[in-house]
């Protein structure tokens, strides 16, 4: 019924214009392309000033924590994420043309994948693309909503980590929930740059060692029911001038949001306090001011507003949360539909998958948060 | 120390280029300007198609909601909040160019405010605006991040939800929970436009009233402490065809947040199971497919993906949640600083406020959906 | 045939989504409303840092040269055009917040205009809004068409240029050609600010005086033969820095000519030696460098590429010059159709109208230069 | 003085946001990446709705128009310009993702253009480029700023071109003046697809044949004396429905010359009677309506507005012309100077250049003005 040849009758009166919009940005503008077995996916980096040299072994370090194979939450598929960079960068300086980086795509194999076009996966964009592309999407491994387009997106994050890095800047994010089990938060008003970098370093980034092994525990018995599970990432940024952002629709909490929505699987997103706002009396969230007279600034003692206020950066740490729902893809029989005979059916999904994201989706978070804040920065300062 | 005139040489490298955006779309395009003491306050909304008549009687019914006055929630202070168009409509018609609604600013006493430049309250912008502003910033009342400022929003919310409404989709939110005190939550694969119709007619807006009197005794209490009250909104919008927004950062989550992160309060957003996902196992959190014969759809037996998936619509109902943070104006005695002399005191604002803003709230968020879906839809579809 | 009922049919598969487009900007974003004959028209200007003064003396200066009235090429029409700023100023200085003016219209007659939805006039866009708009335009005095929305821009223009003067940036133009008879051309490799800012006090700003006569004496002939006439404006900068503007799409010829074929009658745009680059060989349209050692800077011998290579300013004078057709409102009798009936009519329009609009198209394209270099200026520079 | 490291003192004040804008479009955004002897050059398109399928051989044989080698009036160098295309096509067709095509870089050789850095070449951007990106941009074949980058522009409005022509437009362009020699003008009021398909399917695309043998004279004339020729391109579209293009900033003519400037050695562009508007009367400007019962439309007897009213189409023929300079790569000698040593010097330029790139940016400004009016007609109509 929605498959590619009469699902033009059926939304007679939807003529798309604009159909896909991978792109991010005002003063960087970021364009992602690409689908999971396209020949390439890959990123064009428009407006990063000339003269900013670009560690590769860091950024090559920065894809591997994204990248899947031989981890105990990851699908054991291998992929290496090596990236290619075909212009904007002169010994791997920006020399101010944009950058154009890929990603080959190897090993695919798309015979998988040819019933996705008429028997959409419950969780799975395969449905609404199906209507929007009018069947002409690219089914293959998911096509441009593949998980697989977050690396892109670790190429320009991991680029604007190093910026910032240089600017005093350091952004960090750790597990804070995996599968209803809790790691500490963060002590929002105290957090600095060394624990942010020793987080980057952990494999498997939590606060509390304590609760690793319980989370390895649900993550192999989930694994064993073929199963998933969801989780909590918490982010933290540290360094930030107050003075960054605008009030109204160009805030810092609209521009990460705004970002952070385009990672596959994210439901939510808070800011400092976040939703507990609701159970608190405004003299318990009010951050009050103080004088620190060692630095010379003015701090606020409680950090509920999690460094954003009027949508512009107060000098406080940054944090945020965000909602990661279990991967959708699950070994179990589940409940679908036939496009094409407009009947139900039962489908089980082949190949093998993550039972769980949320540890491959840290590094993405705060590439995602590296790039919101570089675009934001560029409004009142150089990056070089 | 960040008093106008030396301000500049602490952050003398920063050197804003843009310093405020107030404005959203990429169709329609709005432009908010004002400041809660300046002659007026309004709005350009640029690129609504020419032809459509704005019932001007409903339009001051929607924003009499925001308004004010008389309440046993709100200030007593009364603002008529009476739009005037200046251009863009004849006979209240559309005449295809852009549509600028203003709002008088009167008996606004301006006096009350002189201390704001030197004395940051908590939880306000006074502080990063000083910061931001070099000083300059209108202090009075809040200045453009005043709630006052949410009023131009509505006039625009207002004559999106009609126009939607003549394409069979009605927004509606509610009161999710206030101070702590929890109203029903939606049933979120099952919601119909007549309830929803139901509850924008409410003064009061929530779905079981048994817990009417808890809050508002919760209200009365938290002002007689001079303090006040956060909540949680629930909105949900039905009527919308599946296929409506883009993969990545154009999606309708992303579009939804960057608007909704717009109004002043606003801390966290979560869709469809939103922050619960982290305790859910993928079996339970997927959305199965059915094959609805009665109106020859597909349609999913859950929704826990709030109507959303890949960022674009599936048909199902939209449904999000917002947090919204105890007004911040608190009549209560708060520590601060003196930005001037660099040192500590104590602050005490004077005049009354509103103990609870998040009934005003609600139809703020309506408004805010209204011109982000009008915004969404004009990429598919026509608007007359 | 294309009015309002039946065009819809005719037009059945233009389904528009955005139908106007008054905004201009990237760093600053101005918003333009209004028609001839609404309550007022304004412009909501978004992105000007705090702090800035504006001397409400020389803007209002400004807006006269723009203004018409007892010209002897101007309608004998007087509007005031006197500016009232509803926000974002306070003591006449930028607060960061979105700037608006409005201007008042009064005394207009709009019983003048019925027969315009009907009966379109040859050179204005009567016909191509009836299209475009379904009959549901404004047509009083040519609604947002008409040459008096270039006031709001002027409003921009005359604030950015004040900017502009204080970064030792100067701009001016002058009637380089009125129906035919020339004046002196900038000498473009050797202009200063000094004979700019003569220029911009003069009432009828032209070089060579002695062509005053002559050009006077076109003007009261084409009036007696209830004629129009038109003409070329070249505009010049001078004291920008080196190294604004980018290649390809947001050069500052790009940027400058998307702003000024926004002011209605312009049809063409050159820049340095423009389309007499067809005559010259590379040797001599080459603009040869050389190392001037009094100021510390390179220049060029001449200047053919009008201050811009590859998009970048490189120090040496803007110049570019812009045509402006004849006012297409004349008295004479002309050849037209009737939408309604479909047959061919005779047209004769009333009123009192410029016989030469060039004069007062001067100051607006000095406005709409100032507004573009601003906005290319922030991506490098500070305004304050 | 302006060389790599020493640039940065003095420009001081001026630290570079955004760098470099090689994005254009609202409904379609285009991105261009790559150097002149970068690994590749390419582009991504985002924003073609699902379905569309593109015929190569009409691509191919669309991008050989603009390739060079052994032509009379271009380098004898071969560039094969074949596009791969990486993502974003199943089956050569859209699959709603965005496009990304690139060409690969083969056969460059750096070591010719290693004094670059120091002695710019007149009439290039080697002097703004090195002032902007501080002597970090990419010299090698004049980098980003070399005419080679109109390649992925030409991948893009060949597509663009096959769409189009799906819809009954047509686009063809022609070489109006070479070195001072003129070709017939259009016909501006009776334009027909049939003269536009036989231009596009010249080699040497001109209207008068007679001509041919003079310019190809003149053009070998200069090769002789180590100089190059300019010229002016003329543009014609047919088939575009009345109604496309917005008022102001974001009509027809912004938006075609905003992209048309975007190709290198552009000066001027003029729509309709362009710059001659200057020696016309209103009554002979004017253009005058009839109705045409042959095909039921309005027309006009003349079209020296160029099929643009108001921003808005008309219907009629869209004519425009834009004047090329002549190639600034000429193989006298010229007067230069050293930036590091800041001091005049004598430049010859090496390697072998065009001596005249009129006829290969033919196919550049149809691509141009493809590009533009499907992002336009994107507005109002779908495109499959």
């Amino acid at each position: 019924m929605f498959c590619k040849d009469n699902v033009v009758s059926l939304v007679l009166d939807m003529k798309w214009r604009k159909v896909m919009s991978s792109m991010f940005g005002k003063n960087i503008k970021i364009s992602i392309f690409g689908q999971s077995h396209s020949k390439a996916i890959g990123i064009s980096i428009d407006g990063l000033p000339a003269g900013i040299k670009i560690d590769m072994d860091k950024l090559n370090r920065f894809m591997s924590r994204r990248a899947p194979g031989g981890k105990f939450y990851s699908t054991p598929r291998k992929e290496a994420d090596s990236v290619e960079f075909i212009s904007g960068l002169v010994d791997d300086t920006t020399c101010g043309a944009p950058i154009c980086g890929i990603i080959k795509n190897t090993n695919t194999k798309s015979s998988d994948y040819s019933e996705l076009r008429d028997i959409p996966r419950p969780g799975h964009a395969d449905y609404t693309a199906n209507v929007k592309y009018k069947g002409y999407q690219d089914v293959a491994g998911g096509g441009h909503f593949s998980g697989r387009l977050t690396a892109p997106l670790c190429i320009a994050g991991g680029i604007c980590m190093q910026i910032l890095e240089q600017k005093g800047i350091t952004i960090a994010a750790h597990i804070s929930n995996l599968g209803g089990l809790s790691d500490d938060k963060f002590d929002m008003a105290h957090i600095n740059a060394e624990n942010l970098v020793k987080l980057q370093e952990r494999e498997f980034p939590i606060i509390n060692d304590d609760v690793f092994e319980a989370m390895k525990k649900r993550v192999e018995e989930v694994k064993s029911e073929k199963d998933s599970l969801g989780g909590i990432i918490e982010c933290a940024v540290v360094g930030l001038k107050p003075g960054i952002g605008d009030p109204m629709f160009d805030g810092v909490e609209n521009k990460i949001a705004s970002i952070v929505f385009g990672i596959p699987a994210v439901k939510g997103i808070e800011f400092g306090a976040g939703f507990a706002v609701a159970d608190m009396w405004g003299s318990e969230n009010n951050d009050e001011f103080y004088y620190d007279e060692e630095d010379d600034t003015v701090k606020t003692k409680t950090n509920n507003h999690g460094g954003i206020l009027g949508g512009i950066t107060s000098g406080m740490p940054i944090v945020y949360r965000v909602a990661i729902k279990p991967t959708p893809s699950i070994a179990r029989e589940q409940d679908s539909v036939s496009l094409e005979k407009s009947e139900n059916v039962k489908l089980k999904i082949k190949g093998r998958h993550d039972p769980c994201i949320v540890p491959r989706a840290v590094p993405v978070v705060e590439a995602a948060t590296a790039v919101a804040l570089v675009d934001l920065i560029m409004d009142s300062e150089s990056l070089n």
